[in-house]
């Protein structure tokens, strides 16, 4: 297996304390607060993102998540709405004061993601050195999603082709690894989280709707993120599961969000957090 | 893949109130109480199984777990003490007023394991249906490893081997699946344990210890399991783990499992739940 | 990862040259010839054997597999004729000068096996180390095959119990792994062939239908297994597959059976092997 | 699992007969001919390549190939000479003869790699989107390499991206998945490769260097590649390989490969094909 070098910045021994990636916003991933991030798998059109924007600030979600640029296994699938999605996006976070995120794909595409607090490469991408490098001149935060065949060892150095190259806005992604296991999508490895958490200073969070791949599995998942250690969620919610173009079926409702953060709160009580709430409505955990 | 019948036994339609399994000496598992299993992975000699037993008790955990039959990849590895290390299990445990757990890899040792209290079915033997259908005939309650390589469909379906012969009283037990990371010796799948828990009405614990290989991640996975909806812990203590024959690197010592008690207590009343605690010094979450 | 101790039996420094098991009527397992083992999953009646066995020593394979004992997923799947099973294999065998291999999962079932040339354990009980103690302790030819999860070194560690017991009868049997391919029931693996070949002075043969589980795959699996030093398979073959009780969509048909042979000698040749037939129509490669 | 839609232009269905390839320099790869792409898996400087290129003809191979722009695990690893390690492979394939195969891993780099006869799409980027839709705009031969992680399914959608666009000149290459194992740096998928050459019209060829991850290994599993039906290989041969800057432990010595042709002649023949060699030394399998 290849081994992380001694000295590399992505190590824990580099920054003790840990890092705290500050979203646009006062967002910030890695401190006390654990942060949820959510909404649809990808931007449909206006009415659907307006209405998962309104799920997800009712929540008190304070960061919007939604796929403009999409990767798709088939050339076939909807492919995102591409700069109008991101568009749709921005519009319908900044009316609600919450910060977004959304994958790129290319650093092509870098222009038309002005304005994205959180640039995510998703999991097909985590090798994709090119992409890795152009995103590691920026000073903008980036969303390393494991891939689902990577050991931990590979993700670690994967965010260091991003430290090495100027950028220490890196927050990690656990999303699930591909297993054997066909009832889910893919294998929740929260043991990456626990380990990731102590190998380095940067902040992790966890994906559990595409790890799960189905809707009930989604809570459960997250309270056990939550007791794991992670530092936050990236969580899909769709207004309308049923007609989503992507992933439906992995997707909360928006009341299932909102029981969601509701249970969240006493679990990161129980190992000291608390729950990252949009100014308005933050609650201290008690 | 292979799927469940309907009208099986083992489907919590069958049951939907859920299954409790009393331990003799009035431990339930599967009840609003979550259950710590801890201990050596092997009784190595009586001094040992004493000393760890005294560290179970102190910390609170209701039964103790010692192999003395040991499956060994190896056939030059320490087989475990047998006969004779049943005997010092279940002297160390009774002195306590703490129940029992050991492995059975067949029939012929039954006569050898009267008096334990719970008869476990490893992971490598999860499929070794001539054991399954002798244990099936037992009233004695059986703690159902899930194998390394099986899906939950197939960890289900050998359960249903154990109640389609007669025998009802199976917790089911995750203890990490096979997959490419080799950070960790296996890899401890908590959407198994979520999913278990809608699809069956018996109840399922987890082996953190053998699904991480290492002591470190223990303790995070531990909480994450509580938080998942897991309905106990079989987790390995050692009074002095580098001289352990077997599994040293994975046991916690005495004083981690205190604290890991300490630390659970706060997520289960999280989650609605308390710790069972022995009846002297039981305490409900609070 | 387990490593197999320096000095092992199993090892190929143990006997350089190799060892030949030969089966009751002089079939010779791990010299020059390759050998083909066929049959039906499962012994289902007295005519599905027979005419099985009709097609297996139309074709010139000299052994006849059958299960009798089936290890089954579910208890609600055919569980096999038992004893009657053998009975029926033992004689549409013998009559037609073939020698037998089906499967034991369980000492108490030995008696039931007399006759039998091969006994096979199958892969859900490679570490069922009661069963290897108790063949270990035989003077029998064994197959032992991989387990769906298996190491190449767990694989010989599980072998080693048998030849430490006293039994230098085994052959081992590769029959794929799990792994998160889906389009294979599991997924073969001639690397471990391949090693397998070096590591150890045993011979090493391949079940090209249980890797597969589909029919149109076993053609060319054959040629490759046999490219890579295999000194055997163990195919399926079913005179009806869509009547079969076990395994249907995985058993040749009688003529693929044929044609399979047909093709195996040149490629056979291309290695320097030959394949072994059956006294009367034995065939040297040309 | 995702389903490759009916219709698909890379499906069997639409090309019944085969698509051959041609590479610049009359190599065709997808007809009777099998045939074997060498070198060193790195670019390192001109007297390494022109030695490796010494070899690799000798052998009578008729494609070089050697990394210019390299994707690795660590930034800190080798990456590779880039545009000069380009112009380096170029020289050492023109001067005699051969056909050069690189990577490509970001559309930038096309105009440093006029005049590669073939583009590889490294398994890392199998499903880097953008590239193959930049690819697919080209009328060149593309090698696609199959992730270690992707399915049979997922590996064809990733063509259709390339066929979809455009581009029909598409070479697949199984290079082995990723799996619990840990003798082998991967597990080689022959069956993919059986089952690619049934349900696609596209040639199939195998780096058995990069599955195995071990020279001893490789010889073994080229002959099994050419008997389970692949079109060629893409192995590795390095001069020094315990000087090699990347991968050493797989690259065979030049005399291995010559020793690997003559092995491979006999066994392509036992299956009805012929070995391509270049024009001067070109023999039929005999």
């Amino acid at each position: 297996m290849q081994q992380i070098p001694t000295g590399s910045l992505v190590l824990r021994e580099a920054r003790p304390g840990g890092t705290v990636v500050e979203l646009p916003g006062c967002v910030e991933v890695g401190g006390r607060a654990f942060v949820v991030m959510a909404g649809p798998c990808a931007v449909e059109n206006a009415a659907q993102i307006e209405e998962a924007a309104d799920a997800v600030a009712a929540a008190g979600c304070p960061v919007l998540r939604g796929g403009a640029f999409k990767p798709r296994t088939s050339p076939y699938s909807f492919q995102g709405l591409g700069e109008q999605g991101v568009r749709l996006l921005l519009a319908a976070a900044s009316r609600r004061g919450l910060a977004a995120v959304t994958e790129v794909m290319d650093p092509a595409e870098l222009p038309a993601l002005e304005g994205v607090a959180l640039l995510q490469v998703g999991a097909r991408n985590m090798q994709n050195f090119a992409l890795l490098k152009a995103l590691s001149r920026l000073q903008r935060p980036v969303l390393l999603k494991r891939a689902a065949s990577a050991t931990v060892e590979e993700w670690l150095l994967a965010a260091e082709y991003l430290l090495a190259g100027g950028n220490a806005q890196v927050i990690l992604c656990e999303r699930g690894i591909r297993t054997f296991e066909t009832a889910t999508r893919n294998t929740l490895d929260l043991s990456a989280v626990v380990l990731a958490k102590q190998r380095t200073h940067l902040p992790v969070i966890v994906d559990p709707s595409h790890a799960a791949g189905r809707r009930d599995l989604v809570a459960g998942l997250s309270l056990a993120a939550a007791a794991a250690g992670a530092d936050g969620l990236l969580v899909e919610v769709h207004p309308r599961p049923a007609e989503a173009l992507c992933d439906g079926s992995q997707a909360l409702l928006p009341p299932d969000l909102r029981e969601l953060m509701r249970r969240l709160l006493p679990v990161l009580h129980g190992v000291g957090r608390e729950l990252w709430r949009a100014p308005a409505q933050r609650m201290v955990a008690r």
